[in-house]
């Protein structure tokens, strides 16, 4: 595509409407730029488990029904983790992100229901708003825009929006909000309130949305209800929160780390428990607790171990599992048709069931009249420069979310020539946290960056996986052992393979 | 327990109350039996995969809060035949039976809503109608009367009611209604319009509830509603009534007997297919011929391989796979949590989510009102003497619900003297349908037997495996071959060891 380039650093002037909206985080671009390509910085996934490169990149302009986003804002979430580790080479390189804010730049043809200036927040499961499933209520999985985990492309055209110096860099999850410009499909948008802080409804994106939501569409919880959250980062703690508003009685909260226990009774919790105090299984505990079973559980973690322990500890017949985690290893659950017959339910929920475009404005409304808090779940400001040290955070699971505020390339000056950077901190092995991947701070090829004080950031709050607290043996071990080698998981991966190696040994 | 007993053979006079309410099926017993322990006919079974022995047995009055009840019609399910077959040996001496109708002859202590003379249907999952589940519309699992596979003595005493010679004979299934005179809990009772004719309504205690009550009780099928039902038998038949009395525009009849299209699509299918005729998996058909997937799929086989079929015929995001068949082997259904996120759901339900005592009661008058058919499932009468021809005709697969009429007493004349009866007919292995147990049609031991016209009966319709048209390779196959010599799962086993054979030497 031959498209006029514009850096964005250029001082032009900004629109009227534009400066009307200006909420004191920094210049806003002229709508000069529409149409033209933008060069810009991201933070660019070189490969799986490579520490992310601050590249300047070129971002495309919108095609049909597509918007181009300045994010100002962009926080962290496990799933990023997931992806930067398991994804397949030919993926790299790639944009990682999908919980951000921003303002509109510009539209591509036939958007009429955003302008540039308008406030954003991109979603990575989209509502088109026409097809059958977007007018049922029932789910929020769009026939055509729902989330893609393979996708990489554009969906109008099959092409990438990214580049560096005409080689193409992936997007990731329809969002990849890692980049001060990014472009989406129109059903990826949601506009919501301009008076609401970006940097703090920048976590809507996908953490608390997931869990205030699953609670709000896909449940009945209500007075007396009794509810246990597994995983207390920002899904369970934002679960917590919905039950408590909902009035549960009793939300009991399941993780390996006592670190997080005071928060999460801060949120609504009401009892902690941590599965490594107790001997028998923590879904039997769980079962003692609550006269025989929960109503709710909800897995937020992404373990297939969890799930299992997670369906056993609600009730018969009425329990409902809730599943928010995605264990990324192949793994099934198994069920015998009787644990069926129980009347026990699963029900997985992307976004905990929330429509972007029309729930998540409302979730910044609750936000904005204090019934939906969010700055909780913010442990950690950083600079954007510091984004694989907040890889390090997430991975070592002492924070919650991470988000970024002021505009990540005032701090960097690169020139394409600089690229590829591959960083070396690959590490060899993932079956130990020992061995897991750390980074420099600062990306290495950075030196000519002087850090910024506009730039210190919200870190804040993380996924945190809790271990392998129990593996039953009705799991299929022959499919642990499978992925012992073909999918790390980063978190109890030790742990699960001395115990597949001792269940060999019996 | 010391009471007197009374032969049900005495010709007693009957009380006014219950001449009135004879419907010219026989003479009714007389009150005077109340409190008395009676003697009377019941097929026994007296081990697994034996013919059945029509004994006198000694039935004791009902304890608190039970009812006895003279069973004047009973219908054959293939749940009889699985736990005929499955059973451990502690559990023989047994009545099978659990689909039947008949009148009240006396009440225990406590009763209020029921009286001697009622007509009735005995159902085997209770509804006590004050403890929270009962109260809630969401199950119709009483917390304390709810389905108890492994039970096989009353819950008041935690003894059986049913003895010969002194010696126990157990219950199945909280109604045994293989004998002329069973005792039930009062929550397994349901008090029926007294118009109803019982060799009919008798049908309504299993099969027909469970498919066409979790149409309407689990489901919101309505007008355009596409739907695939695993299985033609009763409750497959039932479900195609119930979806399309609600307008379901496309029912997909899957089965490997093509003899049930007939009958299938006079009762509401609208395309038979067989599994058997196709290479590619069946789901996969099922989703090519209907846009994605169905809306809603049907197990009624009790198959954990169709279980997993019927889950892929459903479409995402909002297919939902409603089990109804009970797969008595150990395996179980393997799926990634990407499965669930996809959106597609199970529930199961236990006699289709119908709450007996309040429910049961309006399908009869469904019946009465021509809303619901229930003659068409009979396919076969049959004298009750022949209960192992129908157990034979149940395995062949050639027949819908098999039920009887009059009194099977009338037909046997025997003395205790004559027990136990161990019919030498058991076949060692099960491995294909050539060494299926097949029994001679009279008992053997009944030679004073005459049979007597008045006991003709319905044999009708059978719930039928279909057979292992697909087992895929996301099952687990270790547990495949555990269930081999565990569970022999009497059709489609042959197929199985075969595939699995093959597997092994792949």
């Amino acid at each position: 595509m031959e498209t006029e380039h514009v850096k964005q650093t250029d001082s032009l002037p900004l629109p009227e409407s534009f400066q009307s909206k200006d909420n004191g985080e920094g210049p806003l671009l002229p709508a000069e730029t529409a149409g033209k390509t933008i060069t810009c910085k991201a933070a660019v996934a070189w490969g799986a488990k490579r520490a992310l490169v601050i590249e300047e990149v070129q971002v495309d302009p919108p095609n049909t029904m597509e918007v181009r986003i300045k994010i100002t804002h962009t926080s962290l979430c496990h799933t990023d983790l997931s992806f930067w580790m398991v994804e397949e080479e030919s993926t790299f390189p790639r944009i990682l992100g999908h919980e951000g804010a921003g303002i509109v730049e510009s539209v591509g043809e036939g958007i009429t229901d955003l302008m540039p200036g308008d406030h954003v927040i991109p979603f990575f499961t989209g509502e088109c708003g026409n097809c059958v499933f977007c007018k049922s209520k029932k789910t929020n999985q769009c026939e055509k825009f729902k989330i893609d985990l393979t996708r990489r492309l554009m969906r109008s055209d099959e092409k990438t929006r990214f580049s560096i110096g005409g080689k193409p860099v992936y997007h990731f999850m329809a969002t990849s909000t890692f980049s001060e410009y990014t472009v989406v499909d129109y059903a990826c948008v949601a506009k919501i309130d301009p008076e609401a802080p970006l940097d703090k409804v920048c976590l809507l994106g996908c953490g608390i949305a997931t869990g205030f939501g699953a609670v709000m569409n896909l449940t009945e919880i209500g007075q007396g209800s009794t509810v246990a959250v597994f995983g207390l980062g920002t899904v369970g703690l934002a679960v917590a929160q919905g039950a408590s508003l909902r009035g549960a009685s009793t939300i009991i909260g399941i993780d390996t780390n006592p670190h997080k226990f005071t928060k999460a009774k801060a949120m609504g919790v009401t009892e902690c428990i941590n599965p490594k105090e107790y001997e028998k299984p923590i879904q039997d505990v769980i079962r003692d607790m609550s006269n025989g079973g929960v109503d709710y559980s909800f897995e937020c973690i992404g373990n297939t171990d969890v799930l299992y322990q997670a369906f056993f500890s609600t009730n018969e017949p009425l329990g409902l599992t809730v599943l928010l985690g995605l264990d990324t290893s192949p793994r099934k659950i198994c069920l015998h048709p009787l644990d069926l017959f129980s009347g026990r339910r699963i029900v997985a929920s992307i976004l905990g069931g929330v429509k972007g475009k029309s729930q998540l404005p409302q979730l910044v409304d609750k936000f904005m009249h204090k019934e939906l808090d969010v700055e909780e779940f913010i442990t950690h400001t950083l600079p954007f420069s510091e984004v694989n040290k907040a890889f390090d955070l997430l991975l070592e699971g002492n924070c919650l979310r991470l988000s970024r505020n002021g505009l990540i390339g005032d701090c960097f000056e690169y020139s394409p020539t600089d690229m590829p950077h591959i960083d070396s901190e690959t590490k060899p092995g993932l079956l130990s946290k020992e061995v897991m991947p750390t980074f420099s701070p600062i990306n290495q090829s950075s030196k000519n960056c002087t850090q910024n004080s506009e730039f210190e950031i919200d870190v804040s709050c993380e996924e945190d996986d809790m271990g392998m607290s129990e593996v039953d043996d009705m799991l299929c071990w022959d499919e642990v052992f499978t992925k012992e080698t073909q999918f790390p998981d980063y978190n109890g991966l030790l742990e699960m393979s001395e115990m597949a190696k001792s269940l060999e040994s019996n």
